[in-house]
């Protein structure tokens, strides 16, 4: 799935929110002359970041709550005027007195995907796209999004809201923004839910400029409050129990292996609050939210006891029992903030990545230190690792440069994760070749239809994709929503067919699809370009660079600590050659059978991303090519980091390649083979040679027939 | 010349003399894990950084210091320490007092070589390396240098010093040495002049951990004191004026950008420092130190005047009268710090850059101006870019954290002098074919030698190819000195053959030289690898994938605001596929009759120095592979920068690439052709044909003969 890299960390994501950095033409801003200091401080205090901020990769909301929202959406400029004058009355009730509000697209947890209930930002504007934030002043109502989404929000927006067309010349951040249009010394609300602790100090730093002070708003959410009834119940979907066979490492181990890590930084305690961390530490899934097996919830790990934070209702009795056994208490969802006040008081010394810990927890925190402290009558206990910035506040200037108990950096989780297990990649592999089974009869399914020349739209075919992964074992969802884009659509990078706006697909051009899915055993996330007529010469060439590309990317070996940008201009060369490019990463990582996109590695022409490709992560291998107005290219598969047995190893280390996970031809048609290198007619020959091998078992009939048929040499 | 990439940041240099970040075998800090903070904090204070310090280039002396060392070397251990004894002496004087001193390899203007009289390191030490820092305390007495270095210390140093060994396992910084072999509170000297004031600072504020006070001895160097009569004096060299012929850009029009870019960045006055730039901005030249056509100066240029710093005997009638139609004034030399003092004191806006700007200088400017805010009354007067740190101090703390006018960033010289003009890249080019003749003329005579049996030490050839160099139109003198190594020699990064411990050439191991001259229009660099036998396969193995590198980076395309550590990948990635590497840098820059390693740009796997490769810019390329105790392999030619015109500029932005400058045969003997694909065998006759093309005309006899024979199509 392509995305933009700046999504797979989290404060970046941060970054944008606060709309810091604006989100210029990514290509513009990949390769400035000199970095800006602010840059180069703001990656200090996080272990990822990027030479320019951007957009984050697309949310799109699963096809049934689209619906929902499309129907009532005809009546909406009216119904918004009155949620704008609910919202500003709400600025003047005595226990909020605030002159602005923002509202982000986020939920409580960074999520890429979020409940229909937190989508706040869509229910006051709405604006139906992935990305955006939305400020209101009590004269003014702004709202931010990016190149992909100027001309749907011109079309969903009322006429109360100016939009802000980030990365347009001459557009104003947020902060810029509401330092020009507010008069010196105001105060700014936010849900300190909704921003991480370090978007929430940035933006509180920067508002400080013109004397605007940032006030946590922690008790109610306004959009809420004016969402009132309407709005949706929080979901409440069952969780399961991730089989350890595809787990392949117990809750007890993990919860072992997060204890050393709290030991050996000095820590007691650790919150954990991205959604995919606490599902892969507790071998716990759910279906919270549209296309991550993921559910809503908080885990505290300390040193001897573990607690679950989440609505008990989701948790049936085989789940208790397995939590039980790995010494896992539950606590209802909304008690983490007590929870994390009551362990400050008490002295614990708490890890809390501040790149995705939200603000509320952070703040609470920093607090109950703030009271132990002054209880031990002690002026400070530094433990030298501790992050000095004081707090935000909900009244004045608060607790200001409070020494705390904390220690402020990436969570312990998030590597671990990342690197997969020999059961997670036995999974990743099996799904990987039902999902390819799947494709194959999808694309000869496909094929058969446009030649008998049944018209078909993007969506439709989306939706006959669907049904086929649907026969597969273990199947549960999409991963993302699909990608089907014919023509013209397939340059639009983050395109999302709707029912009433879609093509057909035909034989006269290309056709791009990028889809995924979620199996019990594992996540798939693959692209493929084809033509079912007479491509031009033009696509040959431009389809062979990228196929150049990836193929360079694939066969890359590279030594240990190689972080993952340094490869990326692999997958670029070649289209270089020609004076052509892509404004998008070229890898994310991939979960196990959980979330689509997840850190901490990329593959990035964003440099600022230093982690380390390490053995047993995964990542995605996609460059393409985007002509406006004409087709879009893409050639995705994902990858396994392995070690490679070399004749020779320069310095004593191990150098790395990778594993392709994804089997599913590449159509030859579109090959200008007077390009190709033998090498790397090699390459495509001994790829469709492996499908054939690995695929075939599970077809029969003319799906076999088209895999043969598209497996033949070059 | 093979360099590490370091050097060619004024700033790391910097980093490394003050040992903050021990220089690690460069391939195992090259790919961090995570980039410690103090990494990025130093980048966010200098326009390049790098992901770990490490040894600087060499700075090799001419051969004739070398022998003149060396005739003193035998009676060295016992006037050690006798140096010692008196330095320690000195440390108890009243107007001194302190209780350690640092000896870095500097002179006052960061060059890479130096004049005899500034090598103070050498005379204390006896250590004849380029690279090194002595620390003496009133008990003890090490030296830090690295990896290339040990064996070389270990023979040079007598008992009285502790060798520490850079880089290795558990070997302390000096830093973290001071801090530990000190009591705290002690003084710790350093002669300002010899450290620039980026490092000045970092160095007090790493020894304020232990209360230690940094000390800047302005107005003696120890070193200098205890040599006495027999230091030797100053160079006094003549300059000369560098023809507008090859200079392209007369003095005025250079100093009218430099007083714009003042104006645009709100400055009145700039101090330039750096020999080079000087030597650039005034169309100057000299030979006060070996390879670099600099000569000891300083310059300010202000707004209507700009006044040259320069002992006034080098300068002759004629150049008086240039420098006066340009507007230049004389001083002498050593007039730059009150000359400084009395612009501080008026209120001057400075522009310093102080990564290479020494911090005699700043701290001279610093106190000025503290004075200057007195008188005026004023407790700041602050434009908003001067950095806010306090200076360091001869006596105790001093004035602190003072307002002061001052724009600490890179010198406005230092990229526009990396940006060649027409006449600057003419001068490269006819340079570097006249050179590529002697080269020519060179191989022909050294292979029939060496056929017939002739025994030739790695020396005499050396000395045999500047014969052939000085037979060519305006050379001028070698631009570094001559690596020349046979067999495991050549595995030796930085081999420097001596005259009592060198192998002769024969035919059955491999050869490298690495060679470069100044000639009046322009400087060159250039190493090639030879077997005058045959060659094994693993050594033709070897020399394809480097020459693959050679290739794949000669051709590389790529956007404007491409970062050369991007590039570096390409020249290592077939290397790579085997599990082979090599430690150094793969492009440095290059200047137009002037140093061989300039900045700001590079190619190199540091991937810190952010600078984009722009059109006209100079770089080297030469991937290497070294075989410990075996043989060394080095393809390097020199590269132009320049636009490509391509069907397609995806952004709307331009591409570029490369120009070949150097044109001397690469042996075909050496390549493996099984290896090589078609587009690579057509690079390689391509090239070997615009060799022949391009120098024929300038040869006649045999080595017309051996070029015809050395450029015949694979």
């Amino acid at each position: 799935m392509a995305f933009e890299a700046a999504r797979l960390s989290p404060s970046l994501a941060a970054a944008f929110r606060s709309h810091r950095a604006p989100p210029a033409p990514p290509f513009l801003l990949r390769l400035p002359l000199l970095l800006p200091r602010r840059f180069l401080r703001t990656s200090a205090s996080s272990s990822a970041a990027s030479a320019g901020g951007d957009g984050r990769a697309v949310a799109l909301p699963s096809s049934e709550l689209r619906k929902r929202r499309n129907s009532s959406s005809g009546t909406s400029p009216p119904a918004e005027d009155s949620k704008l004058r609910s919202l500003r009355r709400l600025f003047a009730r005595p226990d909020i007195a605030i002159d602005a509000y923002i509202v982000p697209s986020q939920d409580a947890h960074q999520s890429e995907f979020i409940a229909e209930c937190f989508m706040r930002r869509t229910y006051l504007t709405g604006f139906t796209g992935s990305a955006g934030t939305a400020v209101v002043t009590k004269n003014n109502a702004a709202f931010w999004t990016d190149g992909r989404y100027f001309l749907q929000a011109e079309k969903e927006l009322s006429h109360d809201w100016t939009l802000m067309r980030s990365g347009n010349h001459g557009v104003p951040t947020t902060i810029e923004w509401l330092n020009d249009v507010l008069p010196s010394g105001c105060r700014v609300g936010i849900d300190p839910f909704l921003f991480s602790s370090d978007a929430a100090e940035e933006l509180k730093n920067a508002i400080s400029d013109k004397n605007h002070e940032l006030i946590l708003i922690r008790d109610l959410n306004l959009v809420d409050e004016i969402w009132g009834e309407s709005r949706p119940e929080p979901p409440k979907e069952p969780t399961r129990v991730h089989d350890i066979k595809y787990a392949g490492v117990d809750v007890p181990s993990k919860l072992s292996f997060v204890r050393s890590q709290l030991a050996e930084n000095g820590c007691d305690t650790v919150v954990i609050s991205m959604l995919d961390e606490v599902a892969w530490l507790l071998n716990m899934r759910g279906s919270d939210v549209p296309h991550s097996p993921v559910f809503y919830s908080y885990l505290i790990v300390e040193m001897s006891t573990a607690t679950l934070f989440v609505d008990s209702s989701k948790v049936s009795e085989e789940v208790l029992e397995h939590l039980k056994k790995a010494g896992v208490n539950l606590k209802p969802y909304e008690a983490i903030l007590s929870d994390v006040e009551r362990l400050a008081e008490k002295g614990a010394n708490l890890w809390l990545d501040s790149s995705s810990v939200n603000a509320a927890i952070v703040s609470v925190f920093r607090s109950g230190c703030a009271r132990y402290l002054k209880k031990r009558g002690k002026t400070g206990r530094q433990t030298g690792k501790e992050s000095s910035s004081d707090e935000p506040t909900t009244t004045s200037h608060g607790v200001q440069n409070s020494a705390v108990n904390g220690l402020y950096q990436v969570s312990p989780v998030t590597l671990a994760k990342s690197i997969k297990n020999e059961a997670e990649t036995v999974g990743m592999k099996n799904s990987h070749l039902r999902d390819a089974a799947a494709l194959a009869e999808f694309w000869c399914w496909l094929e058969e239809e446009v030649h008998k020349n049944v018209v078909l739209t993007e969506v439709q075919v989306a939706e006959n994709l669907l049904e086929f992964r649907r026969k597969q074992d273990g199947f549960i969802e999409t991963s993302f929503d699909t990608i089907s884009g014919y023509g013209a659509n397939g340059a639009i990078i983050h395109y999302r067919p709707t029912l009433d706006s879609c093509s057909s697909i035909g034989s006269d051009n290309l056709f791009l699809l990028d889809s995924g899915a979620q199996y019990v055993d594992g996540t798939t996330d693959i692209t493929r370009t084809v033509h079912f007529g007479e491509p031009s010469p033009r696509q040959k060439e431009c389809f062979t660079r990228v196929l150049q590309g990836h193929i360079a990317l694939d066969q890359a070996v590279f030594p240990e600590r190689t972080p993952g940008f340094v490869l990326d201009v692999l997958a670029r060369s070649s289209l270089w050659k020609i004076g052509l490019d892509y404004r998008h990463g070229t890898g994310h990582g991939v979960g196990a059978a959980l979330n689509v996109h997840e850190g901490p590695q990329s593959i990035s022409y964003r440099y600022g991303n230093l982690t380390a490709l390490q053995k047993g992560m995964i990542v995605s291998n996609e460059p393409g090519y985007y002509e406006e107005n004409s087709f879009g290219i893409r050639i995705e598969n994902l990858l396994l980091v392995k070690e490679v047995n070399l004749a020779n190893s320069f310095g004593g280390i191990s150098y790395l390649g990778f594993e392709k996970l994804t089997f599913v031809p590449i159509q030859s048609k579109l090959m200008d083979l007077s390009l190709l290198s033998p090498s790397e007619i090699n390459w495509v020959n001994e790829y469709h040679e492996q499908v054939w091998e690995k695929v075939s078992p599970f077809l029969s009939g003319s799906s076999r027939d088209w895999l043969w048929d598209n497996t033949r040499p070059l």
